[in-house]
């Protein structure tokens, strides 16, 4: 069981909650559980595992995809107050076929949902598989976003993205991660971003460290875009 | 106004249909109007014209994403008996903010449903907004297949697969396209596809002529999926 103040939270991301029946809310209620991850943990694998509905109270949550030879590509984040419905979709929504990967980007603190039960309520009430529905094409658009920039942007214009992104993201001018692990974020191979990433220094835009990437100039790094 | 058998295939197609009040149901059939077009015509062209939502009769249409270098990327086919909601979708669904481009690839004749109408429907019908966010989530599954072949497949397995879906679609061992054609729906380079189609030749699996592809050993070139 999860304590009140969950609860509260349960009750306003899911903005049907009033269009249930008492019973259809304690059923949720009484089938929802924390679930805590460590930062890079994977949480679902794509395999149809029905990890659940999941409410993030705390974190980041990486969603992407994976090919056979372990290239991944990320579809979305999300944080706190977001709902993560592709988790158990292929157990709810019976109109997804494809599965998706997800990983704790930090450590994570969520609220996990029965995806049978969530399911169940899904069938019996227009309003909860609407909002079902509605989540899921909310990141629709975020996938149709990402495909964009991975199959038509030309490279320096990826890597700069990201670089800005993280830099927003974090607050911080500095993102420390090795060349390979940002490969792997925009879809790329690490020799690849190592070469952009030291003509990005020859032109005074990064400072590059062991493990580190000092964004020197943001403004110029903008007019890339 | 559309005649008594296109009202059947509306009523038919849009499964919510007995959920409308009298009122929604002639707003609906107000506002629909028969819209012909030819094998080639771009129907939507990605930029919120809200060309409305299209039920169709007869012929084929391709929907696809397109690069600012012209370079398309095929999402997904629909034919008789589909319905086409993304090429109203930015207008009807608030949530959808990506667009696509939509082709007739055949001579095809549709029932356009006025965007603004539909809208307006989905609005104060549950039904009817449920409906159009489950026929958006096909699509998303569709284009997630498309995705993954394009991102991860290796490229002798993108030809072989579309080679296959082509003989199979046309139910001919011959297929009428130029290399160009293809290159432009697997999402690849005209040089590329000619390569490979050579080296499928001299493997005798298929035969080139201009402008034509017979595959000639369907049940070896399966083999390389």
């Amino acid at each position: 069981m999860i304590n009140e103040k969950d609860i509260g939270l349960v009750e306003s991301i899911f903005s049907f909650w009033d269009k249930l029946t008492p019973q259809q809310a304690s059923l949720i209620l009484g089938n929802s559980i924390n679930a805590n991850y460590k930062r890079g943990e994977n949480i679902h694998r794509g395999d149809n595992d029905c990890v659940g509905v999941l409410l993030i109270k705390s974190g980041e949550l990486r969603t992407y995809i994976l090919s056979e030879d372990g290239r991944d590509i990320t579809l979305y984040r999300l944080g706190a107050g977001d709902v993560c419905i592709l988790s158990g979709a292929s157990c709810i929504l019976k109109n997804i076929t494809f599965d998706v990967h997800i990983d704790a980007e930090k450590d994570s603190e969520l609220i996990s949902i029965n995806s049978a039960v969530f399911q169940q309520l899904c069938n019996e009430n227009i309003y909860a598989e609407n909002f079902s529905y509605k989540s899921t094409i909310d990141r629709f658009s975020d996938v149709m976003w990402a495909i964009q920039q991975i199959l038509f942007l030309s490279f320096d214009k990826r890597l700069t993205i990201f670089l800005l992104d993280e830099i927003s993201r974090t607050g911080s001018n500095t993102i420390i991660m090795t060349h390979e692990q940002i490969a792997k974020y925009i879809g790329s191979a690490r020799e690849v971003v190592s070469r952009m990433l030291k003509y990005f220094e020859r032109e005074g835009l990064v400072k590059l460290t062991r493990g580190k990437i000092e964004v020197i100039d943001a403004v110029l790094l903008k007019e890339i875009i």
